[in-house]
């Protein structure tokens, strides 16, 4: 299994972070902050933090300033599943193995939770002591974090994603629904820490970009693959519950061993697009070799 | 009737710029972008876009820098229509004399119009060219239309008003309630043009933060009185659907009469806030007297 750097430190560093920043909320609603709380703290494997932190140390980021980059792609993350759950979307009973938001609380608790959690997305950020981003900066992270996750983004990737259910899709058509709905925020992760620093060459930009995008895909198909392959014990929820669903995947498209070539075709292009990158790439390459390997 | 001056120009002002934002917006998914359309462009009072046109002009803002503050606002007071509509809030079939979104369209794209269009509303706020706000000034919008928006404003309010009905609330703890349901994004309304104001006098903050805190308190105990004495023809819903639902209104806790003698003394109050600032507050002492004043 590949070994992700530093995975665990990063991920308690951003528990903490996030959890100071729930703490530092006054109580008005108890049950608006333990759903918050719920949604926002229990499990979750922080990929995205990884990818902010990682690809920010190895652009010379100060990792506070990689502390509110983090929390605030994790918080979009997190309010898009507490929403994607509910019965009306998903209707999803298990995430993580635990109960979705909505069993554990109520559908209302669980709307608003995730709503409070995307506005706490843009509150991090915008509130945020940052040491090495100046103002300008940080409006093009501002910029850069609202651009994927909304219409144009995420939100419209869902969208798309359940518009899809019970059609056929072309393979063009499934991509871009997973460019938006899962490789907008993963790319932003990776592409949040370069608005930090002056002068970047816009060739690396380009680069990173490339490696986001890929990844992003390659994510997203061995996703589907693993809904497939594996056993609910492992995945936390039921297995092959997006067949079940009719939803548009990429071995139903392309059939399994389709879409394992697929996944191999994005394996060797991620790491092709680091090639040519001047700095330490080795923990960036590691992911896309964590990607693949996962079975959860 | 209250003459509130430049009204159906800022109407317009802010709908052609609200269209504008949405014509820019690719078409990934026609549902939802309908959806958002109907949720952000059909009907609508605008009130807080004037007090964001009304303030800023009164401080001397450049009208396309309040551009972008108003309809951020908006899009995040459409946003929390759509969400708080839904069935699992307050099952509400009609808004405006309308069908809701969800009834309109279907609950899971009704709560997806409502996530990117809060998405829209940051979007907006980041990307805007402003003129006269530097780059400072400009994350201090962000900074306050957050707050106003989250858990410790808007989404914290509306748990604490679920939580509050069918069960009896102080008078202290129904104000805070709509201290963060309602008065925390009016209060932004009348502030955020402030932040564009360089070296403006703390003092007249002060003035226009306790004339704005009173008069969103002053909306919400009008709009309590009206839900029980206008028509279903007037409201566009149906009359005293707040005491059906045993919601938390200041007619519930104080009677008719005495929420009616709490607006009297909350008009007055907004008002005197107004005395001491050396602007030209006629048109906000409009608006109070407009509030008292309307049927629907």
């Amino acid at each position: 299994m590949a070994i992700l750097a530093n995975l665990e430190s990063y991920q308690q560093r951003i528990d903490d972070f996030l959890t100071l920043q729930l703490e530092q909320l006054s109580v008005n609603d108890p049950k608006l902050l333990a759903a918050m709380n719920y949604g926002l703290l229990i499990g979750g494997k922080r990929m995205r933090p990884y990818l902010v932190y990682t690809t920010g140390e190895m652009l010379g980021v100060d990792l506070q300033d990689l502390d509110a980059i983090a929390a605030s792609v994790e918080c979009i993350h997190a309010y898009s599943l507490l929403h994607d759950d509910l019965p009306a979307m998903d209707d999803d009973d298990l995430r993580r193995g635990q109960p979705t938001c909505h069993r554990k609380f109520d559908e209302a608790t669980a709307i608003l939770a995730g709503d409070s959690l995307q506005t706490l997305a843009f509150d991090i950020l915008a509130n945020h002591k940052f040491i090495g981003v100046r103002a300008k900066q940080q409006i093009k992270l501002l910029q850069m974090l609202s651009r994927a996750s909304g219409y144009q983004g995420m939100c419209g990737g869902q969208a798309m994603d359940l518009a899809a259910t019970d059609t056929s899709v072309t393979l063009a058509h499934l991509e871009q629904i997973h460019r938006l709905k899962t490789g907008a925020l993963l790319e932003s992760a990776i592409l949040m820490p370069t608005l930090c620093v002056d002068d970047i060459d816009p060739e690396h930009v380009a680069l990173l970009t490339q490696y986001s995008a890929t990844t992003g895909l390659l994510y997203q198909v061995h996703d589907d693959i693993i809904d497939i392959t594996s056993s609910e014990a492992i995945l936390g929820k039921p297995a092959g519950s997006d067949q079940q669903a009719n939803k548009s995947t990429y071995p139903a498209l392309l059939g399994l061993q389709g879409a394992q070539e697929k996944e191999r075709e994005l394996y060797a292009n991620s790491l092709h697009a680091l090639d040519a990158l001047p700095y330490n790439t080795q923990n960036l390459a590691n992911f896309s070799t964590f990607i693949v390997q996962r079975d959860h």
